[in-house]
């Protein structure tokens, strides 16, 4: 894999941003959690003034042969409708990004069948569907790389375009499942306690599903040292394109928002890969998947809301983006209480 | 008191929007609260797509007599201060609403001095600042029903102007006194429990607040059966206000954000007037003040997010404002299962 450098968190910045704050026309830490979200956003970006005129929503489909045991509620033709229904502006990340007034790439990293007939789809397809890692890799280190380099590459293009703020969202029936054998083999925890409803099959699916991944991940044998090898083994190409943006997003200084469970499983391969990373990533809420919490206190992320999302497509990220631009604002924008106290005559 | 007509949260629609996001393409019920804050506005507004072209906060401001004991860690002159700083754009409310999208008005309702150089104040004084009342009643029953029309009447002015989405906010050093006896009467709770830190006491000042506000309602006997008593007695004109934009809102089916615990204060005095108004409200944040949790659960009214803030200024209320949009924006531009499935050939 091309080596990328990733910047340091700016702790000057970030100290900075925090007086300006407590000299503003409000109580000293009033503002909770948005303080501290300000003060992480100046940091990563090593701006005092942090402002996010253009933002993107990356997300990257791909299908997982692993659902072909039947693990999933929806069928793999459904990855490639939505995708075609995400071109056309009617999928729930959608109507969010315009709400957060936000661009939305979609990427085809892995999509079963190829997609020629949609203009606007970025193909970068990496393979037809990750294989059945019950049965052997899900992928070669080779298309592993590649899939990350997909990633990182966007970001820089977004980058150059001017946008400061991405999230990274992903389309993949079947993609809780790679997710979760990342999630046990990075943080050591069992399948049972990591593996959840998905989109929402029933307990005996579900043992079925945990006896699975078990199955996949003492037959392949990943190193949990070595993210690559785990993202290869049992993870999938959008997961590595996840981990890809997060990744060029950090070396851009722009911060990537981290949706929820599959999300939080590429994040911890970014993190695997390059440790410093972890400083400059976004968190946003908690899904209702067991292991996302254990993702998140892994890569030792805040998040900042619970709305029992699990939906997926980068849509609990998305809706972060207003409260990161109210949180910043008020530094430009606010009055000091020096300022303050001379309107009284 | 005028009488107002609070309409009936609309079952019948609430259900229909219920129906349509099962339709819609994704799993049913994936958005967690987000579907029930967008059943919830359906239902207030009675309207299967609601919108929100129009936005508004109003911010009452007042002092209190009360905070002459030395109960703030902010003077009275702050209030003017405040609103001088908002009619500038200078305060944490000013940038939340400009970053929301919606408008902004400052409404003196009891600022101990007149503020007569600032043609951007609606001036509807009722008093120059609350009376203390662990030394005889906040207000007159005249002032409380006269603070209560303040907020219906703008209301209903924002309602004429197209309004579609109201917040509650308030400035008022010492208002979490009035906000704590409220509490306490209404929902039977002891002072102890329901009062807290307020601006930032310290523990000693806690006490001595408690024993004035215990003082307070011994002496003044306010009848938890009757808001208006409780509201003249010990509460003040912001409250009064607030309660009545609450109303106000209700009558024209306009759902009212309830902020913090002054906002729950303020809710709980609307609902103890008119309870079918518990339904027509939507909740925000859970503040840090003890008592926020009790109102909220005291007034029946859900709240989505903890982000620990405890600012007031409505704040917290206006942050939901691009939730809110994204939770109802789905209605009209998400596609459905059924034209998502014909998309794959």
């Amino acid at each position: 894999m091309q080596h990328i450098t990733i910047p340091k968190f700016s702790e000057k910045t970030a100290n900075k941003v925090q007086e300006k704050l407590n000299s503003l026309a409000k109580v000293p830490g009033s503002l909770g959690q948005l303080e501290e979200l300000c003060i992480r956003l100046a940091g990563i970006m090593d701006n005092e003034f942090p402002s996010f005129a253009k933002k993107s929503v990356v997300l990257f489909a791909s299908d997982h042969n692993i659902t072909l045991h039947g693990l999933s509620t929806a069928g793999q033709e459904v990855t490639e409708m939505q995708v075609r229904n995400f071109l056309r502006g009617g999928g729930t990340i959608c109507a969010f990004a315009r709400n957060a007034n936000a661009d939305l790439h979609i990427v085809d990293v892995g999509v079963k069948r190829d997609i020629l007939d949609e203009p606007n789809l970025i193909n970068k397809k990496i393979m037809h569907g990750a294989n059945d890692f019950s049965k052997g890799f899900a992928m070669t280190r080779e298309q592993a790389i590649a899939s990350i380099q997909v990633g990182i590459d966007i970001a820089r293009i977004e980058a150059k375009k001017g946008v400061s703020l991405l999230a990274a969202g992903e389309m993949g029936i079947g993609n809780t499942s790679p997710s979760s054998a990342i999630t046990s083999v990075l943080t050591g925890t069992s399948v049972a306690t990591v593996t959840g409803m998905g989109s929402g099959i029933s307990p005996e699916k579900q043992r079925e599903k945990r006896e699975l991944l078990e199955r996949g991940i003492a037959l392949n044998k990943p190193n949990k040292h070595d993210g690559l090898d785990v993202l290869a083994k049992v993870g999938g190409p959008e997961l590595g394109a996840m981990a890809g943006l997060m990744l060029g997003g950090a070396e851009c200084r722009i911060p990537v928002v981290v949706d929820g469970f599959i999300a939080g499983a590429a994040a911890a391969i970014a993190v695997s890969l390059y440790p410093e990373v972890s400083q400059m990533l976004i968190g946003s809420h908690i899904s209702k998947e067991p292991g996302h919490k254990i993702l998140m206190d892994y890569i030792n992320i805040p998040t900042y809301f619970d709305f029992g999302l699990r939906l997926g497509e980068g849509t609990g990220a998305v809706l972060l983006f207003p409260i990161i631009e109210a949180s910043t604002r008020i530094l430009k924008e606010m009055s000091t209480l020096e300022e303050m106290r001379k309107l009284y005559k």
